[in-house]
C-alpha cells in the first residue's frame, strides 16, 4: 500500500495501467463477464464495483481525445427492454475526468466481447449490475 | 473442505465455476467421454455420477437466459433405439433450478464433440447411464 | 461469480480455504503487513477490509476446537498506547461464527511475523485500522 | 474408466497405487486432514467417504504381513471423549481383505502427522467421520 | 504513464514499492554500488539521481516510525575526510516528508552491503554525489 | 524392435545398459520392490519376470570379475522360513552367462534398499516370485 | 558398451533404432550431408564411414518388403561424371542382408534432402566417398 | 566436416577442447568406464579406441608443463598380472606430442574414478584394451 | 585455444562450421547488418574485421563447386555511387581458396537479407567497410 | 554498433561492465585461463588480446581508490625464470587511466584462480603472452 493511491488499486493493476500507451484499452468487467476465457491479461479484482474502479482509474489514466468516442458499452441485447441504470453513474464520473464530455460508443454484444479479447487487459470485478462493462482507450499523458 | 458447500465439488471445480461468466460453457461427461483428448481444462470427478453432480453445481451456477435452450444433450445415435432414462432425471433437476424451464437443445455426436472441445471445462464422472453427457451454458448472476 | 458465495471471496482464496485442513493457518494482514516478503502462498485482497473479509470468511471456514485459542492477533508494541479499535469488531464476528467464544491468543510482533511465514497463505487486505492482522486455524468441518 | 475398476478409482489413483511397493505407505485422509500442506503426492477424491475408497483400494492393495500392525489409525487426542465409530467399520474391511486380521497401530495426533509427510502419497476424500484418517502399508502381491 | 504519477516511478517499481509492508526495507543505490551482484530484486532507474528518486518515493512511501532510525546511510570510509554534502539534501528531503525528523543510522560499508543484500529490492540510480546509497524501512501509511 | 536383439529389451533399458561401465550396479526388481520410490533412474518392464530379463540381460552385460560377488540378493528376512525357490533359476543363469560361477552376497533387506537406491538404475518386473529382487554389478566387456 | 553389439552403435543409436517401426526410415549421411540443418532427430557418429554403419545396423534392422525398393540413394547431379565407387559396396551389404536382393531407388538431389528431412532420424558420419548417402526404410521384425 | 580436422574430432569434442584452460583435465575413457554416471560434461565417441582420439587430440591439445606428470593412468588392480600393452602405445604418442617426454602418472582405480569426475569432461571410447583409460592435463598454448 | 586453430575462430563457430553440410549457407556480417533480428543461429566475432574471418574460415571451409556462384555480395543500393573498395580483398582472398576462382553472385538488398534469414548461421563482426556482407556456400569436404 | 564505443567491446561485454559497482572485479583472462570451468559470468573474446580489451575497457572503467591495490596479476610460479614482458604494457596503460599509479597486488597462480572465480565475470582472450591475466577491481565513477 503507498500514501494517496486507492487502496482498490493492486500493485497489479497500477503496473497495468503504467504500461499501457496511447490508444491501448481495458476492460472494466462485471460480474458475469466472461473474462478469464477471453482475457489477453486478466486482473481480478474480485468484491468491488465498477464504479469505484472506473472513478479510481480515472484519477490516473487520460481518455483518449484522438477518436471521438474513448468509452465503449455493450449495447442492450435486442428483447431485454432494461435501461441499464448504471450508466447514468457512468457518464457523471467519465463526464468529471473527461472535460464535462462522455462520448461513448455502443457494441452489440458479441462485437464488445471481441473487442475485450483483443484489449490490453480485462479487469474483473463483482459489479452486479446488468450491462455494466466498460472499455477505456487510454489517452495521452499530457500534464 | 469448507462449511457448507457439497463434499463432491473440488477446489479445483469451484475455482473453475468461479471464473466462467455469461455464455461460458461447461460439460459434464459420462464415463465414457473422451473427456481427457477433447478437453481446454479437465477436472476429474471419478466415482460420481452426472445427476449427483448437476445438482451440486445448479445450486451455484445459473443457466443462460439469453439463449433459447442453455442445455444441450447428444442425440441418440441413428440406428440405437434406446429411450435415454437419465434424461427424465436432468430434466427434473434443470427444471427445479431454472424455474421450471429445461429447454434443451439436442446435438448429432460429432457436433456435441465439437462444441464440448471449445468449452471453458470438461468435468469427468463415472456416470454409467448411456447418452448422458450434457453442457451447460453459464447464464447472469442476478442476486 | 456464483450464486450464493460472497462476492468478495475470488476464485484463488475459495481454492486455497478449501484445501486447508485441521490445524493449518491463514493469515488476513491489514495495509501494513510484509505479506510479499513474508507469505508460502499470497492471496490478494486489495480493496477490502478485514471485517470484511473475516465474517465472508468464517461462513464457510470452522475455528480449531482443539486448541484453546484459535485466533492470533498481534500484540500492541510496547510503547504504543493505543487500543486496536478494531478487535472489538473481530471479537464480535468470532463469536457470532464460534459458538459465542472468542479465545485469542496475543503474540508480540516479531513471533506473529513468524507463525505468519510458516502459514498455508497470507491473505492481503486494504485494512487501514492498526493491528488488524489476524491468523486463523482451521478446525474440523462436521456437519 | 475400464471394465472391473470401481469407478471411485481414478486414473491418478490405480497409478500411484500400482507404482508403489512394499513397505511403501498411503493416507486415506478424512475431509479435515491438512492434506494440501503435508503431501509428497497428493490424489484428490473429493466427494467420496474413507470406507469406499477403502474397500475399492484393498481390493486390489494387500497389506503388509511383515510388520505386526500395517495399519496406522490416529490416537484419539486426550480430552475428546468420543469412540470413534468409524473404527468398526474399518475393522470389518481391514478383516474382510487381510485374512481375518485387522492389526492396528495407533498414533499420537501429531507423529501421525509426520509419518503421513513421508507416506508415498496422500488421498484425500471428503469423509467426516472423526478420526477416520487411516495410513495402509503396502505388503507383497503374491498370487 | 498516468497522470500525477512522476514519470520517474516505472510500472515496476511502482509495483514493488507497493508490495513491500510495514519494516520491508528498500535501497536507493547511487551510480557506483554493486547493485547487481547483490540484489534480491533489482530495479533499473538509469539517468536519474537520487534525490529525484527519494522525493517521489517518499510522496508515496511512509518512514517507519517504529524504530529510531529508519533511514540508513553509508558511514564515510576511514580516511576518506570528504563530507558528503548530498547528505543535506537528503535530510531535507526526509524531513519534509517525515514530521520534520530525519533520524538517520550510519553504517559501515560492508555491513551497509550486507544490509542491502537482504533488502526487498535495491533501486539503481545514475546518482553521483558519493555516499549516496540510502536505505529506507517502509512505515505505515495510516491516512 | 531390432532382429536378434529379445524383445523383452525395450529401447531405454538398453540405452541404459549401453550407458552403464564397470563398476555401475543395475536393480532387477521383483513385482513388490517399492522402486518408484527409491530409483535414480527408473526402467519399467511390466508384465515380464525377472529370470527372463537376467537371461536377456546378461546375454550383453557382464558381471565384475574385480570383486568377489558381483551379484545381490536380499536375505530372507529373520521369521521367514522359506527357502526362495527362484534363487535356483538365478544361480542357474549366472553360472551359464558367469564362466560357471555364481558368487552371490546377501544384504539384510534395508541394505539392500540403501544400496538399491544408489544404483545406477532399477528396472521393474512383475516378477511373483518372493525375494527375487537382484542387484548386478557391470564388470569388463573384454571380447 | 555391452557383449556383442558392434562398438561402433552408440546407446543413442540403438534406442533410435529401437523405436522405429514399419515404414519408418532412416538417413545414413556421408561427411558432407547438411544433416544439422535438416534432421528432425540427428544422431552423431563422427569418425565412422558409412559401410561400416551399414554393415552394423543391418545386422539388427530389416529392410521394408512391403515397398519394392526400400532403399534410397541420391541420383549423381547432371554433368557429374563420376560413377560412384561405394554403391557397389552398399549392394553388396544390403544383399548379404536383403535375401540377396538390393532394389534401390534413385532420387535427385534435392528431392532426396526433402525425404531426409522427413526421416525419423539423421546418422551422421565421415564418409568421404561421394554420394555415399543412403536411406533405409524399416521392415517387419518377424522372428 | 571441415579440410584438414580430423573426421574423429567431433564438433562438440572440438568445443569442449578449445573451452579447456591451462590446468584443466579431460578423461578418455576406454569401453568400460562409468563415465555416464561419473562426467561432468560427457563426450560419447562411440565406436573410436583410444589412440586415435589420443593422436587427433593431441595434434590439437598442449599438455601441461607446469606438472611433473600432465597424464595419469589408472593403476593395475593388486592381483591383476597382465601388463597393459596399450600402455606402449600411449607412450608413444605422447612423446611424439610432448618432446620426447611421456611422464606419467599413475592412480589407484577409484583415485582415478574421483579424479575423473572432476575434469572438465570425460570423452567415452569403444577401446577394448585393458586399463586403457587416460587423463590429459592441458598445458600452455605458446605458439 | 588449441593449437594451430586461429584464435579469431571461436569454440561456437567452429563448432558451427564443422556441422555444416553441402549447400548450406553462413553470413559474415558487417557492423551494420541486422544480424541479432534475423539470424536462426548467430555467432557474435565483435571486434573483428570480414577480412580476418573470411581468412581464417576458407583455411577450413570449402566453397560449393555445384553452384556457379557460390559467393553473394550485397549489391550496391541504387543511388549509392560508391565502388565498395574491400570487394578487392574479397576477390584476392575468395581465389587463393577456391582454385583461382571467386564467382559471385550479387543480390538486391533485401533479397539479400531474407536469403541470410534462411542461413545456417550468421557471423557478427566490427568490419566498417560498407557493403561488406558476404554469403559463402559450403562445398564437399573431399580430402 | 555504436558511435564511439570500441568496436572490440561486444554488447554483452559493456552490459556486465556497466552493471557492475564499486568494489565488483572482472577478470580480464588470456588465452589459456581456464575461463570456463571457473566462471560465473563467462564473456567471451576470441582472438583478441588483453591489452586492446584492458586499454578499451580502462576508457570506461575506473579502478577502485578504496584499496590500496586495485589491479591483480598471476605472481610467476616457483621455477619460471621468465619476466612477463606483457606486464610493461599493463603498466603503462594502467598509469594512463589512473592518474600515473599502477599499484599492483601479485597472487600466488591457486590463489589467483579462487579469486577469479569469485568475480563478477571473466573475459576470455587470445592473448599468448604468458601471465597475461589481470583482475580489475572497479572504482567509483565520479566525473
Amino acid at each position: 500500500m503507498l500514501k494517496g493511491i486507492p487502496a482498490i488499486i493492486s500493485p497489479e493493476l497500477i503496473k497495468v495501467l503504467m504500461e499501457m500507451g496511447h490508444g491501448d484499452e481495458i476492460v472494466l468487467a462485471d460480474a458475469n463477464f466472461p473474462a478469464a476465457s477471453k482475457a489477453r491479461r486478466l486482473v481480478r479484482c474480485d468484491g468491488h464495483n465498477v464504479p469505484d474502479l472506473l472513478e479510481a482509474i480515472l484519477k490516473y489514466f487520460p481518455l483518449d481525445t484522438y477518436v471521438k468516442k474513448p468509452v465503449v458499452l455493450m449495447e442492450v441485447v435486442a428483447g431485454d427492454s432494461l435501461e441499464p441504470v448504471i450508466w447514468k453513474k457512468y457518464h457523471d464520473i467519465i463526464k468529471k475526468y473527461n472535460n464535462g464530455s462522455s462520448a461513448i460508443e455502443y457494441l452489440e454484444r458479441f462485437e464488445f466481447y471481441n473487442r475485450a479479447s483483443r484489449a490490453y487487459a480485462i479487469v474483473t470485478s463483482s459489479e452486479m449490475a446488468l450491462y455494466a462493462n466498460i472499455i477505456l482507450k487510454k489517452g495521452v499523458v499530457s500534464e
